[in-house]
């Protein structure tokens, strides 16, 4: 066991402060990866306030992680120490239900075992995430990570990036595509350079003026706001796919108009609030909504490569973990382009 | 110009009453049927009483329409005085957009041509339905009908049929999928027999205990009653597909978590308010719904051809013309299995 430096919620109502956990001794299938960056999630938030309930406390938050392997168990085949490593959202699953054997673990039956605020499959003990200068973790759910990019801006890939990446694959978003990103934060800056990277025509879609300057840097070919009717009017049956990143309150039904007809919005954000779709909305062009959820090991590691390969990473505000609280706040009023990400460094100090 | 014996609504208010209408002589491309018999679908109630907004008066309803030829146009190849024929929701559509091109006329970019409650593209001319003794069509937007199957249960696969049909063709349904048809109408007895026809295991998904005979005598393999909440759990991430057909508010969050992983829930039915969808149910197992449209000319050929070697009609309940007017009573309450069908002898007497 390893006593690992860590930042930790206490309860709902703290602000996170220094923390000590104790890291397993690496098993036979297990990597031991000193941590380097964490990226901030928004997710880290709703779990740390307990927004989503059943939270576990004491919580120490973060899954997006990269860092350099240290040691490794005796059966591993895939890492040694040296090499960099990621770690997304979840470090185990059932392995055994059909979803876990397709390769999309994220679904499975039994329920993904969370990189934090979950717990372990066999000891129950509580997981402990990225906001801490290491972590073990079974080979399986260990990625590799090309020393080709920046690291910071590696590690938001392993949740903001999957999540986006995944979607466009599954529903095929290519050349001749035309592509809405709806909101332009962690998720939706990725979506705007993935869309494009995929060689679909992209339109930023977001109620702020201001962001079309970084949207056409990031790659959109439009920029639209949605708050002027007549822009709206105008793009009516007009994309093949929206992304769909508000986890603000919002009607889908504006947004439905915008597609063509078998078009599809694709919906990654999570409104505290049901949706209201209209189904003449659907009807009328055969139009559809679907959800998706992060991706598998599989697809997370073809992603990491896709990202090596075509030079793409998060655009990162790299901060101390001293500066937690204050990110967050700045979080929740959209003040970040695009991703904060913890320099593991200052637990080390 | 012919006079033809029609049943028509003056107004919104008013019950339905007799009716003299002019059909165009017909044109080199035109098909002059004589009407036989005539659907009556939920639609025809809505329109009638303007609760969709800009209907036209008077109103001829109806557009599950078989008949036979009595004459056809100099360049008619199709169709031949004294064959069998049938009309369905449009007479009519842009014929050069995408859509059109595409032979899914329904989804025309400039709208496609009701059957009745439109407007005829040249002349503005209000377009009259198949509670009448005659219509004049166009060739391309005239579909054959086999001698095969009884011609009364013929009538309402023209929209109930092609409505059910399309989207569990578009989305695949076949051998080894589970399908749940939710609401057991006009929509959901097709739903059965096509989706059972496919090879689908087919469940009912119904309030009514006293719809399970009849569901299964449809074809339907399950009963499951939604009211019960131990089935309702049993049955949760069980679905492929759910076809919706229920045109009350209805949330859908309860049958969106029936769906397992990459389920699709398609929605036929148009609720007079929008329904709730919570981001989680779609995101949690990337679940989809999607809407759809009756179908286009060939594909509608392609269900009445399908039907013809399968076998398969709508159950109906005939009417003369007269009880139009207590039969809508009886649909608002859903007393009918599954459809009233007008036999239009009795406008001829």
């Amino acid at each position: 066991m390893a006593a690992t430096n860590a930042y930790a919620a206490m309860d709902p109502k703290s602000p996170l402060g220094p923390f000590t956990l104790e890291r397993r001794t690496p098993g036979p299938n297990d990597v031991q990866i000193e941590i380097l960056y964490c990226g901030v999630c928004h997710s880290d938030i709703h779990q740390v306030r307990d927004e989503w309930g059943g939270s576990i406390f004491p919580m120490v938050p973060g899954h997006e992680i990269v860092g350099r392997v240290t040691a490794v168990g005796a059966q591993v085949t895939q890492f040694k120490p040296g090499d960099l490593a990621g770690v997304g959202c979840f470090v185990d699953s059932c392995r055994t239900c059909p979803n876990c054997q397709a390769g999309i673990e994220q679904y499975c039956d039994e329920g993904m075992v969370g990189t934090y605020n979950g717990r372990e499959r066999h000891t129950q003990a509580p997981t402990y995430g990225g906001y801490s200068t290491q972590i073990v973790v079974d080979e399986k759910y260990t990625l590799r990570v090309s020393d080709k990019l920046p690291l910071a801006g590696v590690a938001p890939l392993l949740c903001a990036g999957i999540t986006t990446y995944s979607p466009l694959r599954h529903v095929g978003v290519g050349k001749g595509h035309k592509v809405g990103v709806l909101g332009l934060g962690g998720l939706g800056h990725m979506a705007v350079k993935f869309a494009a990277s995929f060689g679909a025509e992209v339109t930023m879609l977001s109620s702020s003026p201001s962001k079309e300057a970084d949207a056409r840097k990031l790659g959109a070919h439009h920029f639209a706001l949605t708050s002027d009717p007549a822009t709206m009017k105008q793009l009516r049956n007009h994309f093949d796919f929206i992304l769909n990143t508000v986890s603000a309150p919002h009607d889908y039904s504006t947004y439905l108009n915008l597609l063509r007809t078998n078009g599809t919005m694709i919906v990654v954000g999570v409104p505290p609030s049901p949706s209201a779709v209209p189904a003449f909305d659907l009807i009328m062009q055969r139009r559809s909504i679907i959800g998706s959820l992060i991706g598998g090991i599989r697809e997370t590691q073809e992603m990491l490569d896709y990202c090596a390969e075509h030079n793409i990473v998060s655009e990162v505000e790299v901060i101390p973990v001293q500066q937690i609280n204050e990110a967050y706040e700045r979080m929740i009023k959209g003040d970040v382009r695009y991703r904060f990400v913890i320099d593991t460094a200052s637990l080390r100090s």
